[in-house]
């Protein structure tokens, strides 16, 4: 049993170095790829990622799953070994109904397609990206269909994600939030003035800043580092190889908390028991568990009164012309709520609306009531229903996000759902550190970091994600009521 | 047939998919990895590299080669087909003879030890590379083992540098080199001063300044960059994917030189012919060649009086402390003459003395002759006989270079016959293009690029690299005597 154990850590093992050299081929091309290394970059990622999906879907490992089911059976089902064998038969089951070819297929197209949204957004039309969409949509429907249908077609997608979740789950959450949400916008009155985060910001400057908070919130020396990318995203290539990106603009300092909410998930990277090292369970148990700490990290934290009372003064020094500005205004306009056409830009009670927005418009383009062609229009319409917003521009509406040029549907509202987690936690980090606003205030992120740490990260993929927040606070059901009440809260004391 | 050669184009188009991968991870190591990434990195090279060998090793290839052999015979030697199926062969029965786990750990302990280098470097203690060093000498002896023994147990680590050149032919080539080369250092003289190339450079100015004499050598637009690293070299991933690297030191202006010969490199991967795109074709037909065209560009043109002429006032505008210093006094100062101890910041004439000591060394190791403990000392000693030249410490000595951590034995005489190449070529250079300083004192290098690229580069690795000199200038052995009469005449007229 030993044997056939150490066989599979071995296989496993090894397709874990391919996925994180396919990580480093996506890294390299989102932040340091000349434009015109895209064609090449496409094929490399389709011929290695074939191989990746050829080598895991093999008979083999089948074999080795089932003589260790008598094994997996007499272990602890927290045990890592148990863990790996069922979190591994619950992979090769999904992966084997994929064939390769068409694994490698979506590889290639999205890579080719996310040129053409890059492309497109350069010149803010739709339309130059609507060939290589169809090309990569087509492929996602194709891959959909070698599940079983489910309640809904959007449900394979949903579960690539936010693992056994339902559409019809989501649905319900996003029904409580969408009129609660509506109404606190409708509450808050005249937007804050937040004019003084527009001006000369010098990237260099942005990146000093960066780099300290990224120190201090705990991140290991010579382990990370943090670049410069048009739509930021983090990843890793082990514990102690984590890649966080930001996007600069020198006339604006939102590359701040784009760049602390990359550095939840590094946080979430590094904080992974080094026992799962090279398998396939150092990763994150879903996109929401991942992204209710981005947004812990970039919004419970990064706005904060506590944080900004320590680290003002250092912005101001960097920043001379902030040197006018009082930490009560500078708090207000950071926390500003308004709604906006650009859902990363977002505020914090819009922005789940933005998501809800999408999971709409993706479950019709799934189900085929929406057509690509249609769908700017239909964009449009719903962010002025929504939002009472009007799209001036397709990069201001529907080229925003780079999700849709790998046709990643069900990857947004993970989004919202994180949100709405990263709430339920935080009241259990407030309970257990009566003190933390006052660590925050002296910089200090260390007892943070790691109650985190030890009742969430550590965990990485062992578990399914509700299985995780159980271990975590005791709950097992995503609830959306603390959300609501923080941004209620929050709101009224600062309007 | 055309089905049995669309499937090997096919087979070898997903292995150089793969190769430029590991290029990727490569380069990445190099460039941007932080320090602590190192193991998994390690560990990620070995898996793929060993696929990577045993898809290439695979009998099928050796099926198809077979069955393409009598159409090979059908076509014309330099057709892309013909050359195709001959160099494949080639590499196929070199790398059948060793087996993929042996290339897998070379790969591991070389990513192992690069790491321990820059460790040992930075203590400048050549005892905290050694373990990490013998680990991979040993692998490397292995890999020998598999081959004919030759002439010399050398042979078999030069041809894959240097296809078909044997040590005796290296060997006979620096003999004649090696008391020229010391009589022409004798009879130079005093060292011209060159203190002014040491001062206060900011790095940012000096990649602007390198930036724009690159994209004037004619580097195509949104398809390459510039990085810095610790030791510079320059890989590709596409025609239109080429990263070149420098080593940036802000007291001086060395990372000049290094960038220019990087980018000779990159422009023969620029000027193949597209066809050889994505095939074992789309590289340099051996080192020796790449290097001739580094040092080209780095020397021949980026060290020339009309060079300067063009180039010294922009130098001037971007560090305004150079504008006391006139052209002659320049030029004279960035061909000075004198022994160091580092091979990298040497002149054209010491340079390759550099090389004959590794050459000596290397050759020594191999044979089992000098030890591994023995190493620093012998060097040292043959630095000094050499050179006259006293080593100060492991890092100014046999720590200086990166290639042993790889224990790339064979590697550096390629440096020498490259700089012998160059030489050979440009003789055919200056008789076809007798304008040639007028343009390079324009700041025109598209007729030099084109010449270059329409007689060598383009080619690939089509041929040997004595069939590709054959066909750029109409020799076919390496001829040390115009280098040498290069090297009289520069130092006549400097000194």
């Amino acid at each position: 049993m030993g044997e056939a154990l150490s066989e599979l850590r071995q296989r496993l093992a090894e397709i874990h170095d391919l996925e994180r050299a396919l990580g480093v081929l996506g890294w390299d091309q989102r932040t340091m790829m000349p434009p015109r290394g895209a064609p090449a970059r496409a094929e490399a990622l389709a011929t290695l990622g074939g191989i990746v999906h050829e080598r895991f879907v093999d008979d083999e490992t089948g074999r080795l799953l089932d003589r260790l089911a008598p094994h997996e059976g007499s272990l602890e089902y927290d045990s890592d070994d148990a863990s790996l064998i069922r979190v591994t038969r619950r992979d090769w089951e999904k992966a084997r109904r994929v064939p390769s070819e068409l694994a490698a297929s979506w590889l290639r197209e999205g890579a080719k397609a996310q040129a053409a949204w890059l492309e497109a957004r350069a010149a803010s039309d739709y339309g130059v990206f609507l060939p290589a969409f169809r090309r990569v949509h087509e492929i996602a429907l194709r891959w959909a269909e070698c599940f079983d249908p489910g309640d809904s077609p959007y449900d394979a997608f949903l579960d690539e994600y936010e693992p056994g979740m339902k559409t019809a789950e989501v649905g319900a959450v996003f029904a409580v939030l969408r009129p609660e949400l509506t109404a606190i916008v409708a509450g808050a009155g005249e937007p804050a003035d937040n004019s003084f985060l527009h001006g000369d910001f010098p990237v260099a400057l942005q990146q000093e800043f960066l780099d300290d908070v990224l120190r201090r919130f705990g991140f290991e020396a010579d382990a990370w580092r943090l670049d410069a990318t048009v739509h930021p995203f983090a990843t890793s290539f082990a514990r102690t190889d984590i890649r966080m990106t930001t996007r600069y603009k020198p006339d604006n300092l939102r590359a701040l908390w784009a760049g602390m909410h990359e550095a939840g998930h590094g946080l979430t990277y590094q904080g992974a028991d080094p026992a799962l090292e090279r398998t396939p369970l150092s990763g994150s148990p879903s996109l929401g568990l991942g992204e209710s700490q981005s947004r812990t990290w970039e919004n419970l934290v990064g706005r904060s009164r506590p944080f900004w009372a320590r680290f003002l003064p250092e912005l101001q020094r960097l920043f001379p012309p902030l040197a006018a500005v009082g930490l009560e205004e500078f708090v207000r306009g950071v926390n500003r709520v308004a709604p906006g056409p650009i859902r990363v830009d977002a505020d914090e009670v819009t922005y789940s609306l933005h998501i809800i927005l999408r999971f709409e418009l993706e479950q019709q383009l799934v189900d085929g009531s929406l057509s690509l062609e249609e769908l700017p229009e239909a964009w449009n319409a719903g962010m002025a229903d929504l939002l009472g917003v009007e799209v001036e521009s397709d990069v201001q509406g529907v080229l925003q996000d780079v999700h849709w040029s790998r046709a990643a549907y069900g990857y947004f509202p993970t989004y919202a759902l994180g949100n709405a987690i990263s709430l339920q936690i935080w009241r259990h980090v407030q309970a257990d550190l009566p003190d933390l606003d006052a660590q925050i205030e002296a910089g200090e992120f260390s007892e943070l970091y790691g109650w985190l740490r030890e009742r969430l990260y550590r965990h990485g993929r062992k578990f399914t994600p509700l299985e995780t927040l159980e271990r975590a606070i005791g709950e097992s059901s995503i609830d959306p009521q603390p959300y609501l009440e923080y941004l209620r809260a929050k709101v009224g004391a600062l309007y």
